[in-house]
């Protein structure tokens, strides 16, 4: 194996591990900030590494569109462009040009698209996919799949998940094996058990790195997909890393690691941070609201990012309300922050064995809210 | 004299200085970034200190109308609200009270006018200007001022000085002294070297803790804004700082303190920074221009900010061209840190008596630019 990945403890089926790369090591359950054009919107990377992000995700679609994979690669690679000399995982593009609609064309070879930026034409192949990967150095290679459009019938989302584990077998002969690098599948079937099982089968079969469950997220709801996790979780293999792609909220993350997910990737930290909406124990807060404009307490005293650190709610409030960048740094810096500090302690807690108390003390956190949110102090 | 200021070396007309407050010590000259609404755009109070600024500038204006004065202040003051204990000046509002045009209307009292957020009615008088920055718990008070147009004829131009003078005595009787606070006077008088000469003896016959140069930098030019600090700065206490305000480039800043001046504020290296153009030790960058794209050279090689330790041109090149916010971030910190570089490095020429052998070679590695700036290495 290129990836060294060890179960550190169990707690029913939800898992405790380390993964270890040639970028370093990642603890998990583990989340992902994105940084689709090799930024992680609204934060440097030394605010990235102080907010506890071990690993981080880059988008193969946009940087092979701008500033192309070449390039990068002439810059000395993905680490070196962003200075993130941590690991870093690539999304293949296979979501992005999904959601290009008409612009891209599905064949077996791979998908035929105009840029989003420049309508340029380009075409994207399993074996391409890879190649790009190689290029910005990515620490793990996600393969090209097709992301099968929700809803989808039965029959057309086994066919397109047939495509997806064709292409997959495609990309694992194309993939050069590194020492600490990775290549992972991607499990495809919609919302098909059947279809689900079957894809977990064949990409354990071919021999993968790590396993990414896709095409969740997408509208099913998140009854549906924890059902999804119960029914493909298990027929993956036990001793590599699991990764629930594009997921979610802090509640789905408790839900999924609860099921044996380890790693996550999602854009609602960053974006809700820019949008002055803020995780926090006591559940979400909108920093727009007029209740904040006076209120001398801290975000989340429970937090020790530097916005919960140095500022008070009404300040914050402030900066929204006046439109000043800094709302939006300091929130996205504070949500990041938040997410890195949930699976550490949920990892904590799989270590301690206290994972079903720990659950609990969170939901009862965010059910709760904050009754006495209203301003006392100023 | 309720602020400590001390001339450490001249060299020549120009001034090393020490300034002691309440909330620790600036040496000048000294520039300080801008930050209108209590926050300098796009960067963190840690980054600014990090940048080497030791005062900034906020607006009594904005805080007045947002959030309010006497809300900052049962929040603890501006200090703790933005969560920088260095020393903050805090503009009056005059400037942009004036730019309000048709919503503001003067008399002898004082300035009646309409929020350009709300619309709602507010009036400003220099007792008032006074209170609020007390309310802020602004180190350094600006007094309330006229800022004349320009052009202005000689005539228009003396009663509006001769208005801002007795509001000058109105702010200095209004003002409440005290250890490490101080009161700042402004010269007006337009581009009329006897009208500055006599707001200059006004002023310094009614005794302030400083001196700021207003009404300049307002389209003038610089050869006009230099000619007029040759008239006033002689007239002004030697013993006392003397601040040019809303000043400017770096040239301006290297020629103004050439004749004396110690302190200055400008929007310019934070707007810059925004909008993707650089100051460097070659001239002025735009990162957009396709020359940047494939550059992995730093910004600035003498440069020892984020920006130009932790990254090529051709990535903030990227971040500038896909639209990401970390651009106009590494650039502001880029353009905050060369400012206060210039100032850091203009007090070490003065200290060693060396100033016209540095100013050449500022000026000579200005006009040099970089000829050689096209992407060789990629």
């Amino acid at each position: 194996m290129t990836l060294s990945f060890k179960l550190v403890a169990t707690d029913g089926i939800a898992r405790a591990g380390l993964l270890e790369t040639a970028h370093g090591a990642v603890r998990t359950p583990a989340f992902m900030p994105v940084g689709t054009q090799a930024s992680v919107k609204g934060m440097t990377q030394p605010a990235l590494r102080a907010a506890g992000a071990e690993m981080i995700l880059a988008n193969a679609y946009h940087l092979m569109l701008r500033p192309g994979a070449e390039r990068i690669a002439a810059l000395g690679g993905l680490h070196q462009f962003m200075n993130w000399p941590g690991p870093i995982l690539t999304d293949s593009g296979g979501f992005q040009v999904m959601s290009l609609g008409k612009l891209r064309k599905i064949s077996e070879a791979g998908v035929l698209f105009r840029s989003h930026i420049d309508g340029t034409r380009h075409q994207l192949t399993p074996e391409r996919a890879v190649e790009i990967q190689h290029l910005l150095d990515a620490t793990i290679t996600m393969v090209l799949d097709e992301c099968t459009e929700f809803p989808a019938t039965d029959e057309a989302a086994g066919l397109s998940m047939e495509l997806s584990m064709r292409w997959a077998a495609r990309a694992k002969a194309a993939y050069m094996p590194r020492h600490g690098y990775g290549l992972f599948g991607i499990v495809q079937g919609s919302v098909y058990p059947a279809l689900r099982r079957q894809s977990a089968a064949t990409l354990a079969a071919l021999g993968f790195d790590g396993y990414a469950i896709g095409g969740l997220a997408v509208g099913e709801g998140q009854k549906c997909m924890l059902e999804m996790l119960d029914t493909t979780l298990p027929a993956l293999p036990p001793d590599r890393p699991r990764y629930l792609m594009g997921v979610g909220t802090p509640h789905d993350i408790l839900e999924a690691v609860s099921r044996g997910v380890d790693l996550f990737d999602c854009v609602i930290p960053t974006r809700a941070g820019r949008t002055a909406r803020a995780f926090t124990s006591r559940g979400v807060f909108n920093l727009r609201n007029a209740r904040f404009a006076a209120d001398p307490r801290p975000l989340d005293a429970a937090c020790t990012c530097p916005a919960c650190v140095s500022h008070a709610r009404a300040y914050l409030h402030h900066l929204f309300k006046s439109g000043e960048m800094l709302g939006a740094i300091l929130l996205t810096w504070h949500n990041v922050h938040y997410y890195q500090d949930l699976c550490r302690d949920l990892r904590a807690a799989i270590l301690a064995g206290e994972l079903p108390a720990h659950a609990a003390t969170l939901r009862a956190g965010w059910q709760a809210g904050e009754p006495d949110a209203n301003c006392k102090g100023a």
